[in-house]
């Protein structure tokens, strides 16, 4: 169609939108507010977040992938959290030039995913972007009431568990950014394409929650970086850590590039987008956390230990010497 | 400070946002969620809304008032629905060029709001913005289970309320953008600054929630304009509906204005912003409603009624005329 013809927004709404809001609290996006009768015995886990055209994605991303992406980061929370996801509200800013095969892309990466994990669309807005696309999507989860899973509850002798392999999409970035780095780590096509599809699109951990439930003192999704993530969650529990930079779990295309070249460790210790989860496990819990985690067929690697002293964060690395595992420091 | 010095997203967390977010459920922002527990018996009420930098709101606009108008957008959903506000979420992008005054200026505007109706900040996001600042609020609010004042439950009979005065935003902005038509319209300054301020600042009608939980059939608040607002009730509701231009509540200054320019009802019937509520009442409980509003404070006035001919929406002008209140169709 052309901007003329282009449809309204009760009509993108009735075609695209709608088919998502499959469950009864959204009334069919055809009220003001959704209406959500809560689970009884249990809390409410609440989290928004946005990604933006330029920002968090490259502007010629297929749409598919961005909303999934939207939705994914969201519902990593969480999975952090031990919460079972509900749904979600979403404001969606179109730029001026959307076209109508973008966004009937947009809605069926949604629809994917909520096939996988099963949430429905509550709600939202849809305005005119000043610069590109902008999606905020504010996800609800519930856990039994008084359980969720916080991010400032670590102890002293709790071990330090992530789940998955760090780096993949700081290192995907990177590639994305400098295509030639390919030839100077000596990718295949399949390690190009497993670093690449980490950085676009998130596998949120929702199959650990409920070890995380069970299991965990502490957690949170790695958003920032590792060394960054760990400093807040140490920071609000009053505790210092220590973690192995031998440990870290990495996917066969980082492990090749680190062999390459070493520094590279600088991305899986403090890259950005991970999206797996890191967690602090009483050593009383460790055995059942770990069994947890298998039976979910989620990979878990100990990483390292929290320590008693408050702001004391450092990473052990391979030649024995110990470092903040970032400046501790983060412009925005 | 220069953008060396910036403060990092913690910091300005820390500094701005943390002051606002006063309910348990936020965590002191220390968490990567929010964990809130819903008032029993209750169903959650919830919307989000955003305000952009050159679509919704000037780049010149104080931020106090752009960072009230972005959550109040939400409020005036929320009190259309007969619920009580409990808190929201924030997801705020910057300018590359944010200042410190006026995110401090942005915070103080949500302090100043939440001072006049109880809700917290429980959790949000802060990023980048690619070109001005976007706010994107959702809000919770709760009803006793099964209550919320739906939109698309009229019925023919019922008489059609609006509370407050229909056009001022939409005039205050026409003010703005032409500045010059304070002349042609004889305003004094009184006139010019209310109209000016109806447009910056919306007045959530909350006060009234009380009376529409317990007197409304139906009940929606108008943010683009009378005339789609109504049409949008009536389709959701397999209605029609008649309303009578001369009954149409007017401010003294949008009064002022039609008399020198009969075509400006226009912006009474057709323009946005008014984020008053429009209201469908069954006829056996007007009066109780009419007497709830005057107890609440907020002025209501009957506009028309609901009529049994499903899409059947028109305005009967003073001349006799009847005619849609729109086009029927609209651009975004």
């Amino acid at each position: 169609m052309t901007g003329s013809t282009r449809p309204s927004e009760d009509d993108l709404i009735a075609r695209w939108l709608r088919p998502l809001a499959t469950d009864p609290a959204a009334l069919q996006l055809g009220d003001d507010c959704a209406c959500l009768t809560p689970p009884p015995g249990h809390d409410l886990v609440l989290k928004t977040d946005t990604v933006a055209a330029g920002v968090h994605f490259f502007r010629d991303d297929p749409w598919d992938l961005v909303a999934r992406k939207a939705l994914r980061v969201n519902l990593s929370d969480l999975a952090a959290k031990g919460a079972r996801p509900l749904g979600y509200l979403m404001s969606l800013a179109l730029p001026a030039d959307w076209r109508e095969d973008d966004l009937a892309a947009f809605a069926r990466g949604l629809g994917e995913d909520q096939a996988i994990w099963p949430v429905s669309l509550f709600g939202g807005d849809t305005i005119r972007s000043p610069n590109g696309l902008v999606v905020t999507i504010t996800a609800l989860g519930a856990v039994p009431t008084g359980r969720m899973v916080r991010r400032a509850a670590a102890r002293a002798g709790d071990r330090l568990y992530v789940s998955g392999t760090l780096g993949d999409a700081a290192l995907g970035l990177e590639l994305r950014l400098h295509p030639e780095s390919a030839e100077t780590w000596g990718l295949d096509a399949a390690a190009r394409a497993h670093l690449a599809r980490r950085y676009l699109l998130p596998e949120p951990r929702l199959a650990l929650a409920p070890a995380l439930l069970a299991h965990a003192r502490a957690a949170m999704d790695l958003s920032d970086g590792l060394g960054i993530d760990l400093e807040r969650m140490c920071r609000g529990s009053g505790v210092g850590a220590e973690i192995d930079a031998t440990a870290l779990p990495l996917s066969q295309a980082a492990a090749a590039v680190l062999a390459v070249e070493g520094t590279r460790l600088a991305a899986v210790v403090g890259g950005g987008d991970d999206y797996e989860i890191l967690a602090a496990v009483d050593p009383a819990e460790a055995s059942a956390f770990e069994a947890a985690a298998a039976a979910a067929g989620v990979p878990v690697a100990a990483i390292g230990r929290v320590l008693p002293g408050a702001g004391d964060v450092r990473l052990l690395r391979a030649d024995g010497t110990a470092a903040p595992p970032t400046g501790g420091f983060r412009h925005f």
